[in-house]
């Protein structure tokens, strides 16, 4: 079987409210999760204030450095949501109604009897030629250009319209891990863990402190994407930490 | 009093364990807490994985926009911990053993009848020309190379240096800040609101949905450095609330 490489993510969290510590992001530890469970390289994150110039900066960077880049934040009806007019110019498009997301939520106000004011119009804005992604929780839809898919703020919607996306985004193989208590701490297993990292090919291998008790010890994570690899390295960290301590 | 233009600062998240999911952010939110309260303006977050081409490309571009970069991170004993040889990199800055921090953990160590091994020696590396950041909880410091400042990424270690750090940046005043309750949605009152949005300099109006019981309503947040524009746009938002409802 041949092992297509995996592909690359990046993540760019929009908002002067989690910038301010307003709001504590809850949808970029959610995202990763996401992206290792489908196999695909988180490979960086931005989080930007609601300002075009400086999403069309992060937007433009990461949508030529990365397979898919993924946005959170600033799609509502208010006028500091700006970020389908940012992804229009960053991609030199033309941002209007699109006659689909128009048509699902004038459905959606009229059966609650609720007025479709020009506000909520503005969350039917899309560039040209952009595709929708499904909003399950509140209808007002994502969208997708090229590359890159632009998902609501708000971590209820954040997660559902991810659901949705992931399914049709090219995957790897999932990473597999396996995680290895060692009772020293870090400055005594790391130079032999050193040795034991450089001389494994297709396997990641990280050291985490923990601190309890008035003690460190050391959380040893080993991942791969091939199980027998995975396996081999976790014998040899385990003797390691017995011929160690 | 002449108002100075408050300085601006960006986060550089290191570590391979947020982009993979295993570990969750903690330090992103608390930086943002602490540089309102500062009165800096927090403008930029990147996260980028335990890869020294990442972390330079990072720091630089980020160091030359910015008055103030925080990283988080990559700073242990371990193999994985390439803060130092990457900020070393950025700079075009020799690394090496720095005898205070030499100095510091030799007697750390000592007293705690533990050996000063080899992994341990990492932790006192830095580039050439670097000033050390007290760290009150495991000693270990961080350090600071012209506008960037390197601290540990295990949260309360990250605090406690932040802690130290932050009396010594370049502050501005404090922001301000009233929230106002409105409830009505984000579709009825975002029109007006951006209206208001417009007309006032020297405040910043954000808008925030809010969803309970069964129906969304919204909260308004109104930010801003002088106290006297800070009182005329709560008013002025409340009577528009008034109007509108």
């Amino acid at each position: 079987m041949t092992q297509e490489k995996p592909a690359t993510a990046a993540m760019l969290a929009i908002g002067d409210e989690i910038l301010s510590g307003r709001t504590k992001d809850k949808n970029i530890g959610h995202f990763a999760d996401t992206m290792s469970l489908a196999g695909i390289d988180l490979k960086e994150v931005r989080i930007v204030p609601d300002e075009e110039p400086a999403i069309v900066t992060a937007v433009n960077a990461l949508r030529e450095r990365y397979d898919i880049v993924v946005t959170s934040g600033g799609i509502g009806p208010t006028h500091d949501d700006i970020t389908a007019d940012a992804i229009g110019a960053a991609f030199g498009r033309l941002v209007g109604e699109h006659p689909e997301a128009v048509a699902r939520l004038e459905a959606y106000y009229e059966g609650r009897g609720l007025p479709f004011t020009q506000a909520r119009r503005r969350m039917t804005r899309t560039p040209e030629g952009a595709s929708l992604i499904d909003n399950p929780v509140s209808v007002a839809p994502g969208f997708s250009v090229e590359n890159v898919h632009v998902l609501a703020g708000v971590p209820h919607v954040f997660q559902a319209m991810l659901g949705n996306l992931v399914e049709t985004l090219p995957n790897g193989m999932p990473v597999m891990s396996r995680s290895v208590p060692c009772p020293l701490g870090e400055g005594d297993i790391g130079g032999p863990l050193a040795k034991l990292a450089r001389e494994r090919d297709g396997v990641s291998i990280g050291s985490y402190p923990r601190f309890a008790e008035g003690r460190y010890t050391t959380e040893i994570v080993i991942r791969s994407r091939d199980e027998t690899l995975l396996d081999e390295a976790e014998a040899a960290v385990k003797a390691l930490i017995g011929e160690v301590s």
